[in-house]
């Protein structure tokens, strides 16, 4: 079964792993589609981000689905032959955390493709995978590059969903790579009535117009237009903080309303924040990570036609140019979300 | 001055009254649309509602919209010509509950065409009318029954926005009038991922299914049909109740899940509820009454294409024309939405 | 093992019953001191309550504190001789609703004394009880009356936390019952600034009185003292509804201020509600049944001494005399809470 | 009538200023007790804090109470010779923010003595002082040293109030000066179960637990025992964060369970803050500025003896020593609440 390896930063390979037989509650799946994420990426072309460093060759990959192939002992519910996406969250259920349902925060998480414990969680991006029946999210009705795209999608769902209704809200996305496009896409559907985002290429900034932004700010090449927004203390409800730079987080802070909330999807080290800004004007910041049960969810209002993630999916490599797939989609000036076909 | 006067139930009388000039901060607006709401069906079929009479002639009418013919003095930001959507809602910005800007709920609220107090608020059918300049969100780009509209949307985007987040929920909403409908299509504008809704009548239902709820149940024809969803302990995680009838209101809850939401929005009088299931599953009831601000974040949303009510727009009838429009109003069979055009 | 046994309608016995070990994870507790509750007292005086009726013999009780006699397989964190309060709360932890952590809910839940499910759930009213580890609070420092009143606490605890803060509110308490009294000394601890509590009988007010409460209304005598506070739309924040009865949630609604909340705790059947006032003034009514972490954080409260329920246990007899102990909890004219000794 | 007026850092001068007669709807107060404020030291000992400037002489003073000595003309309520805590917040109540009663963001506040506006806003720290009827609070049963501690108190009930129920909750406290203080005080009133606070001196650590923290620990001499807190992902639900200081805020965030919230009162300036842990952890980080309804509801909490702030004011100075005590205010070793008597 070919994998995609990452050994170091720059030595990505394609190598041979041995399968394994699905046990009770499990299913194997041939898979279909899978994204790279940023995440990946930061292996990719970094070793990692942060304190979060590659040890040991890691299997990337968390953004997948495919085809179940065999059912294990007592699985119901799913058949051979269907599409499922697959989500990459295995929390152990028996932590302080999964008691309270909790599961985000699980002290064991063992999550697909993360190098942040040791040995390092492999990941899915192989040709065939072994997944418990409960990770799997029926996808009839998708094709698998959509069905792949659950991941991400269920990653700004929980955002939207933990910012509280956005209906009639004004809302402000930092940054337009998958992450920022999904924010738009899902604060569009939960009825916004107002929708900025800012960037530095245009190749994202338009891709932003063409999937729900009313406007768009280039803030490499005009911020003068972001800092209008700070007129009389500011115009936004809510900020979608997608991009981890401390600049475009203090500057989105600065557009907010007194009251305005931060959600914060993009994962920077440590930042110099204008805290006494955000005291007197009582910001309130949200960390959002990952997500839960926000992924069938998502899945679910794929297939109903209210979410549509398609144009996201600018290309398709296959498995054997995976690293080309890499390149690609470290270009911010052609690729959105760049997908492997198995 | 035309306008169009209750004198008791079923005695509708097209009279003319005096017209006045525009003081500081008003607007002088000749009247275009005006939407007929239950309460003044109300008032034309029985004079009344519950404990509110009638006790003197009133003109009805609180749906309106119409182009401005004169400033007064002081008046910015609106233009003679202009087309507005009049809020009929004037709290005196002064007692206790406006001064925590709770105005819903102002003590001295002078609601247009509404017998509460005496004497009675008089009302806005009427060929010119003179509003506050706050009253008025500017239309441009609407049409003046889409804009009249927007008095019925706040009242149902009211509603939503206290219930929290809608994406991915499931939504029930008994009753499909246009408050029921509003309330379909403002669920699925914020996310909603399963909107089923009930009724008694073919007509409205058709209705519902082709404005946003994914399937429908006639509750005179098929109560299994709703019942099914009891199972489990319940599915529906919001009910959006519109009817103010005790059997919807009874069987909306016993098809919500544990901690489940009402949203009261139907007025009716004292109900038998079971207290004991609505605690044990420790169900969340919460009425539900006019509006504020959502009047003119609604127009915004309808200029902006998020919102479309023109399909709830069933019948236009002229000013002299204005009872057969109330007896057309009270057909649910063939009507949703009448308005008087001016 | 000497166990307190319900038949039918005033037919209780102390009867037999065989012990058994303590499996892996279990203890085995020398009970000392059982409270005796409401819902034990609908099955003395009355078979049952509502719809729930006993069908087989029962053992009643689920208010429960004792020693630790032997520890099953694999138990960490407890002693032998030591003090435990032990929760009733027994989920299954693997339904749909467990396994979001909304344990209360449980499809499978088996609460001590239980007469819903059948075959009833026993309770544990008993000489010796094996419950699962879990299930146990560490009660060092307190009485094992104090212990056994962790349960109504935990109740009342669950609702406060429900209600959101309560610093600076307030709250009207309906019913001096013990979980009246418990909400006044929980809303007391939580910041409450003012606390009305109404019942029908001098011996209860006098001891919400003692418990916390600012004022007491006796509203068999002097209703209009409760109906004063209707004025300019309402006064209370919060209603703690305690009875679970029409008039006093009735009452309570009208004298609460627009946008006021009820926490429903009292198990009434259905009842006759002013709807169309609930909506108006957009009251919220919650139900709110039993508790789960709320147990464990109670005996922590009681043991900081932060919590004092030594006042609500008015009389104790001895197993032998339980029935007894049954009458007197039924005179609400000289008993509170009254407990078995075992 | 004397002032105290500050004209640059060091720079406190006792001068004369004249007296004005109250207007409609105002009253005049002989001015008893004026507390030392934090940003009152700030003026005095650096001229002024981060953006904030002095430029111009400024009476300093916002904590105040006095009795008031003339009404003017339509002031019902309030009586000659009654004392009273006076809110030093005054709002505009025509801006956009006043509108939606965000008072606390007017566009347009004029906060006593304060330098934010040029012209700055004079404070109160003089004999007589001319006030709104409406930012009077009747105190009588209070000292007057306890009335002008309502300013304070006001500025962590406002805090507390939006971090939601502390029922239960685990409690961490950054910085034990008057501030600080009241937290503790504020979140022991509320319900916590577990406060423990830091700070540098043992004066003030030692003040923290005779009022109510459960534990305290000197960050500068064992830092180790609140890293120990970060176990497990962490153990405080809340910090309350009081000192402004970037390392405080750092250590207090690792020491937060997954999901837990920061209330940010300390006014600090930009900090570099660990947003990569923030985002991974959840963690919600809400500013907290001033108050507004809270002034009253703390005296009410005061009056009814469940908030006692008298331990703080450790020291009263008379008028003419005004200067020696922002002397000693500035000693954390010995001084808590420094007073001037008028």
């Amino acid at each position: 079964m070919k994998s995609v390896v990452i050994h170091s930063a720059r030595d990505l390979r394609i190598e041979d792993r041995p399968a394994r037989d699905p046990g009770a509650g499990q299913v194997e799946i041939r898979m279909a589609a899978g994204g790279i994420c940023g995440s990946d990426l930061h292996y990719y072309n970094h070793g990692g981000f942060g304190t979060v460093r590659l040890k040991e060759p890691m299997i990337l990959g968390h953004e997948i689905a495919g085809h179940i192939t065999r059912l294990g002992k007592g699985v119901t519910g799913l058949e051979v032959g269907q599409l499922v996406a697959v989500s990459p969250s295995r929390p152990c259920h028996d932590c302080a955390f999964c008691r309270k349902a909790d599961y985000i925060h699980c002290l064991n998480m063992r999550f697909y493709g993360s190098a942040m414990p040791f040995p390092h969680v492999q990941g899915a991006f192989r040709e065939v995978l072994v997944a418990d029946a409960t990770q799997c999210a029926p996808a009839d009705g998708l094709s698998a590059g959509e069905a792949a795209a659950a991941e991400p999608l269920a990653v700004c769902l929980h955002a939207a969903r933990r910012a509280g209704g956005l209906l009639g809200k004004r809302v402000l996305v930092t940054g337009c790579g998958p992450i920022g496009l999904l924010c738009i896409i899902v604060a569009r559907r939960s009825g916004a009535a107002d929708i900025v985002s800012t960037d530095l290429t245009s190749f994202t900034l338009r891709m932003a117009r063409q999937n729900g932004a009313d406007s768009t700010v280039n803030v490499g090449q005009a911020p003068e237009r972001l800092a209008a927004y700070e007129a009389g203390k500011g115009y936004f409800d809510l900020l979608f903080e997608c991009t981890g730079a401390a600049q475009a987080l203090v500057g989105g802070i600065a557009a907010l309303r007194p009251g305005g909330t931060v959600m914060q999807l993009g994962l920077g080290g440590d930042m110099q924040l204008p805290v006494q800004t955000m005291t007197t004007k009582e910001i309130q910041f949200r960390g959002s990570f990952r997500f839960h049960e926000e992924f069938f969810s998502g899945v679910e209002l794929m297939q109903k036609g209210l979410i549509d993630v398609k144009p996201l999916i600018t290309q398709t490599v296959a498995l054997e140019d995976a690293e080309s797939g890499f390149q690609l989609a470290s270009d911010r000036n052609q690729a959105m979300k760049v997908q492997i076909s198995f």
